[in-house]
């Protein structure tokens, strides 16, 4: 028996997991977490007419939803000030940058991004058989100037870069970003994953013309719309370009509740400003509890604060390792120097009051 | 300006919509549709119990869902009668047959399917850049003996069935596909879609060794269990096989809420069975209506009913386009001799009526 054969880039792919989910590691532990302050979930939740509307549309699950999303792009064209043919939905921003890359990149295709940034794009590289090209953090953020340099360097079809950064949290200016693209090689399309932008400071947008096809930008709702579960995201940039995701993706892929949702999320702009406060303060409390523990939070334009735990990757991995002991989800940067750090999500004051508990403990077990 | 710089085999693809929504057509028509019956959506819903789980899962819509879907593994598991190991889901059969075409197809493999049946498996192909080989129907079913015969001739790496079939709704007894496994060639895998397994005979369903490698069967909440809309399809099979779906597939693309409603959906097997109850009662409805105009039903495995119009393709087009025009939403097979006929989804009792006042008026302006 052959059994299934394989394509050669098939067998080469590693069965990863981009990230492990707080689920599998409270089933090792045999306990839940008390504090989930660990993969930027909006702990403050979606409006609650998002809430509403999802309960509303939960016995009308039984018909597929509408795979133009007519409806959802026409508002959101509202409020990106483009037009519905700019925008294309997808299964998060995790399905739409595999769409991406599936658009662009064959095997052995350059590709550029920075090195610690989002590893699910990496994932969605490495699946496609690109080559990914890796440029290092500078004063912990993504260094434009070096990663278009890299981009015209390897003649890259594709560049990363997220603003707000991931997982450090640091930002550049809108004006940076569109000065940056003076230096973005022919033929090189720039993924602008702007999913933290809800949290960032004014400014931090870049204004681009929505048909210029050198850029694609991706936004979500899971994040400062608290709805990370929904599996919601968009993409939108030049129509033609939007268009070819037709091509590949999968057109009924929408879970109807959560598009209902969605709906109801974007026209609840208040609440989306109450949750930008409550991170706000979530953040600087965060940052309280950091100081008084001797370590350093670093500034952030997100919904996380990466915390400089002072020393190095090893660590930063055993307080990691203690705070889950103490029942504390959180996550940290992959690649040094940045991971020194522990990233830590906006919490309610609850989980703020265990974070502030356990972070002495974790410091003490990860220094003993 | 160069632009984005796409493969030859995206460049080669066309801007594809395999189904076009009902609600597309609702938008251009400028009003609703009476009746729902042309996507084998259950308009008899979900499980009560699901309704329930996912609205009170609604609140809890910040969270991502566990990416390794352990809960609702090991139920399957248990209804299954093997192990979590053997099953992986994803965003409905539709994102799961994508994964498996990438997983099995380089450009230029060959594939096997019959002519006629589902588009969407044909769309992945296309979209990988396989080679798609298609047998006619027989007797309008799938014919087992020539789908293996084409495999081997053309070293197909993959070959598609539908049992029940979509969209003829025949159906092969789970003995006939044992037996003809027997010929299928070394080293062609068998998608077996099931989606509409639970409105199966009894005997339709083949057994096979979970551990056959040469087989991978999928599954769906979106037809018995009324979830069309969800997006939760799963596949089974060989282990190793269902572990490679882990070196591509989108980690975090199941919404929440759909994940709360399947596992309570998969408790209520007397929903499941007031469903099939009621489906078997709409399918002699629908094949009442259908005699009562001079038209024929064919036999029926799923929840649906293929209804021989007695002509060509250009008249079952007519009586399709008559019935949008009365309000009636149905669908039809693409492919001629199939193509004689409608296809009617089982509805309620008040979407019966709607058929039956809509189809002579349909007819009469078809003939006329």
């Amino acid at each position: 028996m052959t059994g299934p054969r394989y394509p050669a880039l098939i067998e080469s792919l590693p069965e990863t997991v981009p990230f492990v989910g707080p689920e599998v590691q409270e089933r090792a532990r045999g306990k839940k977490f008390r504090a989930r302050l660990g993969a930027n979930e909006s702990v403050f939740g979606p409006s609650p007419f998002a809430v509403a509307a999802m309960q509303d549309e939960a016995a009308e699950i039984w018909k597929y939803a509408d795979p133009s999303h007519a409806e959802l792009k026409d508002a959101l064209a509202v409020s990106l000030g483009c037009g519905p043919q700019n925008i294309v939905l997808g299964e998060g921003i995790d399905g739409l940058l595999g769409y991406t890359v599936r658009l662009l990149v064959a095997p052995g295709d350059a590709v550029v991004t920075s090195d610690g940034a989002y590893p699910t794009f990496n994932y969605h590289v490495a699946g496609y058989g690109g080559v990914l090209h890796k440029v290092p953090y500078r004063d912990d953020a993504e260094d434009l100037g070096a990663l278009f340099a890299k981009a015209a360097e390897v003649d890259a079809k594709l560049v990363y870069l997220a603003n707000p950064d991931n997982p450090m949290g640091s930002w550049h200016s809108g004006h940076a970003i569109e000065k940056a693209l003076a230096h973005l090689p022919e033929g090189c399309v720039l993924a602008l994953d702007e999913a933290y932008v809800e949290f960032a400071p004014h400014g931090a947008i870049p204004e681009i013309d929505i048909e210029d096809d050198r850029v694609i930008r991706f936004r979500t709702f899971s994040k400062g719309y608290g709805m990370a579960g929904a599996r919601v995201g968009y993409a939108f940039g030049n129509a033609r370009f939007i268009k070819a995701f037709d091509k590949i993706r999968n057109h009924f892929s929408m879970n109807r509740v959560a598009y209902a949702g969605a709906l109801a999320a974007l026209q609840d702009q208040d609440w989306l400003e109450e949750v930008q406060q409550l991170v706000a303060e979530a953040k600087a409390g965060i940052g309280r509890i950091a100081e008084a523990n001797g370590l350093t939070p670093l500034p952030s334009a997100t919904n996380f604060v990466a915390v400089d735990c002072g020393r190095d990757g090893a660590f930063a991995r055993r307080v990691l390792a203690a705070l889950a002991e103490e029942g504390v989800f959180v996550r940290m940067p992959f690649v040094a120097p940045q991971d020194r750090c522990i990233r830590i999500s906006a919490g309610r004051a609850e989980d703020l009051a265990v974070l502030a508990e356990a972070l002495p403990k974790a410091l003490a077990a990860a220094r003993g």
